[in-house]
């Protein structure tokens, strides 16, 4: 595999570092933030919302779309861009994962898992062949390898099989990618679980394969952050410097930061927008919970520093008001204004990193969530 | 009363009208449809987006926001449009159609009407002056009278109890509403049920009264669309030309054509966001159900010759999968598209009138509706 020049680093500090990643659907800013459009939409907002708010690229679910509307019938309709009217990049997981979380009757091979659909109940086989055929029918700029993630606690001999036996998958979905054109990317997902040089190997392993990135999988299903931010300190050195780290489904802010701080360049995961609908918001002084009543006769915003509308706006009595109604408008808000906190703080991590600040920020920023909300009125 | 400043005809075609009335908090263009902000939020949509759709005015319903979040509340954080951040002229009913609907335990006097609260059981009386005091708490624009919708069928006598008593609230409405300020305006509601001399004495007893526009209220509860017509075919030449006439909770894109040609000005309804949220799109062919088949592979949007955007741009088939899948999306999108569409057609009647040729709009209008939704794909 040649000098990965679909992806530019543009400065470091320390082990944290910004570059721009070039897909055939446009670039994205790194470290950058995938918001989740599980089944071809993103909860609660419009797609123009998600380009307002920052997002370079979102991430779509193979395991969903596959099932319904089907990779082929997206295929037939343009592509998941085209289709969903979103536009930009794209990454796709394997649906490996969401084989494991949803799917009923589940049944793992060498070859395959085979599972239930949990829609239809209709008999599915998911190969790593399979896989990263849907994912190029989709028209993913982006396609992860098939893998099994573990959930932990685990033992280790269970951790080991699963992470050689993704291992071969890798080496598998790298082959039915060859043909795919130029520019579209593949990466390797490293397991391990919480076991140091399991990860090592995984690691190894992949690189010896050679992908175009690579992510860190099986984290954040469970164990403590330090165990988290331990696995990424084993993993990143053994990783070519030049190849976008993809930190798989992660996570809070402040999981963010730190992992930003070991060398992490891409996040997705769902909070914002299922916080959101939960009635929490995501602020630059840490979480709030609208549900709470001491917000009723509020007439602040969030925060009225913030950059975002909706933020600086929108009084905390109107929003608790929506919440504790019910009205989808308040899921609807609360999610656009969650996808555009997180957006910030990585525009935010970017220039930092750019301009040599980034453990100032780092620590004013983790003071700040410290700092917890604004005293009731 | 003096002659209606607020209120300037700028166009007739036949009985149909076209004029702009004037709020404390801007100008509506008539014939208006006022999109249903019940809580004081519009299912699914933005305020922006319906702003941008065209709505110069919402509704919104006393009976919800006075048992949460409160009008006293509301008053405290400045009233509905600064609360809800709209902005804009906001008409809301008097509570008395949704006591009717929703509230249990209900008790109805000369006095008052008792109910409990659907929401916490809370017993409350609603009379005359305290509709008029919640409202004006919540800072309508324009507000309603009291008064008692009968659902049809229903026996002569108590229709015309319904209407008796209604005109009596009204002229208590109004009392309680002289010490409102200026630019403020009240509406009487005419019943009358089905039978057309009970209909005029009521509109007759209202006119006597005096109110600055007078709404037909207690029809669309289930009779069918010929009877409703019939009815403000008998009350409209008995109002005053000078005064906006509101047809109450109406209606189908069809209702609304129709009531125009007999000189309505206003009309609300929850019909466009409620069938957005089934999955069913109002459109320039007539209604088009996305929850069919029929639309899974089709590429076309639903109208590629409307101005809205989200109209002619997304794919029938992405819809249609928004639709099946329940994200909310779905509802979202069509809910706007729905809004837009109503806009639209009140855009077209208004300009239509004041070009007088509202009757060969009407009949095209009707053409097109007959004609149906494009044919498969």
């Amino acid at each position: 595999m040649t000098a990965a020049s679909y992806f530019h680093l543009q400065g470091r500090d320390g082990e944290a570092r910004t570059g721009a990643l070039t897909t055939p659907h446009g670039v994205v800013r790194t470290p950058a933030f995938m918001p989740v459009g599980t089944a071809g939409a993103m909860k609660g907002l419009h797609w123009r919302e998600v380009r307002d708010a920052g997002a370079d690229i979102v991430l779509g679910n193979t395991y969903h779309l596959m099932l319904r509307p089907g990779a082929e019938r997206i295929a037939a309709l343009g592509g998941l861009q085209t289709f969903t009217g979103w536009n930009g990049p794209m990454l796709t997981d394997s649906g490996g994962f969401q084989v494991m979380s949803l799917a009923q009757l589940r049944k793992l091979s060498e070859h395959a898992v085979t599972f239930r659909s949990h829609i239809d109940g209709a008999k599915v086989e998911l190969t790593p062949e399979r896989s990263i055929e849907v994912q190029r029918l989709l028209g993913s700029d982006i396609a992860m390898q098939l893998d099994e993630c573990v959930r932990l606690p685990a033992g280790r001999g269970d951790i080991e099989r699963a992470m050689q036996l993704s291992l071969r998958w890798g080496e598998r979905s790298k082959r039915a990618f060859e043909s795919a054109l130029p520019g579209y990317l593949l990466f390797g997902i490293a397991q391990g679980g919480d076991v140091a040089e399991l990860r090592q190997a995984s690691a190894r392993g992949l690189v010896d394969t050679g992908f175009h990135g690579y992510a860190i999988g099986g984290l954040a299903v469970g164990e403590p952050q330090a165990v988290m931010l331990a696995m990424i300190e084993e993993v990143a050195p053994i990783l070519p410097t030049d190849r976008p780290r993809y930190l798989m489904g992660v996570g809070t802010p402040e999981d963010i930061l730190e992992a930003v701080a070991r060398g992490i360049d891409m996040f997705d995961c769902v909070l914002p927008t299922r916080n959101g609908r939960h009635g929490m918001a995501f602020t630059r002084f840490g979480a709030v919970n609208l549900q709470n009543a001491r917000h009723a006769d509020d007439p602040r915003p969030l925060d009225e520093e913030s950059a975002w509308p909706s933020t600086r706006s929108y009084a905390r009595a109107y929003l608790h008001h929506l919440v504790k109604a019910g009205e989808t408008l308040g899921a609807m808000l609360l999610s656009e204004i969650n996808i555009a906190y997180y957006q910030t703080l990585m525009q935010d991590i970017r220039e930092a990193i750019a301009q040599g600040t980034f453990q100032q920020f780092r620590q004013q920023t983790r003071a700040n969530w410290a700092r917890g909300d604004l005293p009731p009125r």
